[in-house]
């Protein structure tokens, strides 16, 4: 165990650039905060190089924290590694799976329900889908071309350890869903167009992956031509729109048979 | 038309109190910020004392605004009065109507479908629900003690326009789920106990109300014994529970009869 009181120290730096995607790619690192989710780090089979935190949160912890690789810090330094606006003042430095730092290529043997993320901006929805995509029972969540990345801190919060208990993976996602369109696994757009069929419409299914597009645009328009269906909720009243994480719940929820 | 230079100006400073609960009691105007609440707050029947805006703004603007109480700011202003971290520019004034300052008695005939909030804190989350209920077809949104405030400029951006759409009322939940019973018609808990209910077992109507409580302690005691029903929605992962606002999705394009 080690203290640092300190925030010119230069491992304060190094960890505070791993706020950044840049800081992230360089050293294959990145920055988890908060009890339940270094909690949630320490009982998975994540690497973790530093479980770093202040003292008064080591005290009020309830779960162990092991104190090989454990850095004490102070609260200024925890106000600089934090991404909240009251931090907890505990962090861990948590190693970027190799899997998870390059595209994966899909699956052989597709099962199960898929969520895929279409240049989605938001990291606080990225978030909210991956832990819904947990709840409903989905097997892994791929994250394509535009999407916030997986190990932006405001998107590893708001997954609240889900990201720990699904597979989640960097795809290209045309051809993903070529893949499943071979296995005669459904593949469910949410583009509005003429064709679009009401969710409730559709039986629920085990096997199957759901398209959510962008915040404003939709999906692309070359993922929309690989769509078994496009799907689209009923809106009743006057809004114009359900925000996307919203949407990702109602019809995750309604097509995963269970 | 006027223009307003200066971040000093006396009516600038006024504005920039909006922000916070006390400045709108005491002056009982809100703030709106960005293009479409704007544009929805013009087209809707809200009094509006001054719409905001950088000439720039105006200039880009494809919906009329009307030049008697216009008053056009500096880049400098619109950053002040900003709640975002890109501000579009253009904000009104708007009244806070006479309804919404006070505590509102249960309406006296009950129909359609009712959303309750029981002390929910983020003001995402809550305009986010409103912004659903809404799509939902739902009549209204009641406020319970401990909900963060209507007129909070992230509640209102959350909205998205659907507080033009829906009637937003400041109420006692105890009161007017007393009134709902009385009335026979049945109101939805969502706090899990071993009685509750899954949301799937329930039939699809018209008429009820459903209450969302707190995002870390559920609902209120004193509710909970005022439920018809209480319902869950099964997690078949590992997640420990939904984002409160997508749980609301779920459960309002579930439970309402379409």
């Amino acid at each position: 165990m080690e203290t640092i009181l300190s925030t010119q120290n230069s491992r304060v730096k190094e960890w505070e650039k791993l706020k950044t995607k840049k800081g992230r790619r360089k050293t294959g690192l990145y920055l988890l905060e908060g009890r339940h989710l270094v909690s949630e780090a320490l009982q998975s089979t994540a690497k973790i190089d530093y479980v770093v935190s202040t003292q008064e949160e080591l005290d009020a912890v309830t779960f162990e924290v092991p104190t090989t690789n454990l850095v004490v810090i102070s609260q200024k330094i925890a106000e600089r590694l934090s991404d909240t606006v009251t931090t907890q003042g505990i962090f861990a430095i948590v190693q970027i799976p190799n899997q998870q730092r390059q595209i994966e290529k899909p699956v052989d043997q597709i099962t199960g329900s898929w969520l895929f993320l279409d240049n989605i901006q938001d990291p606080g929805n990225i978030g909210t889908m991956v832990r819904t995509a947990d709840a409903a029972g989905f097997v892994g969540v791929v994250f394509g071309k535009g999407t916030a990345d997986i190990f932006n801190p405001k998107v590893q919060r708001a997954m609240q350890g889900s990201q720990f208990h699904i597979r989640l993976i960097l795809g290209d996602l045309t051809t993903w869903a070529q893949s499943f369109q071979k296995a005669q696994i459904p593949v469910y757009g949410t583009e509005l167009n003429p064709e679009a069929k009401s969710y409730q419409d559709i039986k629920r299914t085990q096997n199957f992956a759901l398209i959510m597009g962008n915040e404003g645009n939709g999906m692309s328009e070359e993922l929309l031509k690989l769509t078994t269906s496009n799907l689209y909720i009923p809106i009743k009243g006057q809004a114009e729109s359900l925000n996307v994480a919203v949407a990702a719940g109602i019809l995750m929820f309604s097509l995963k048979d269970i």
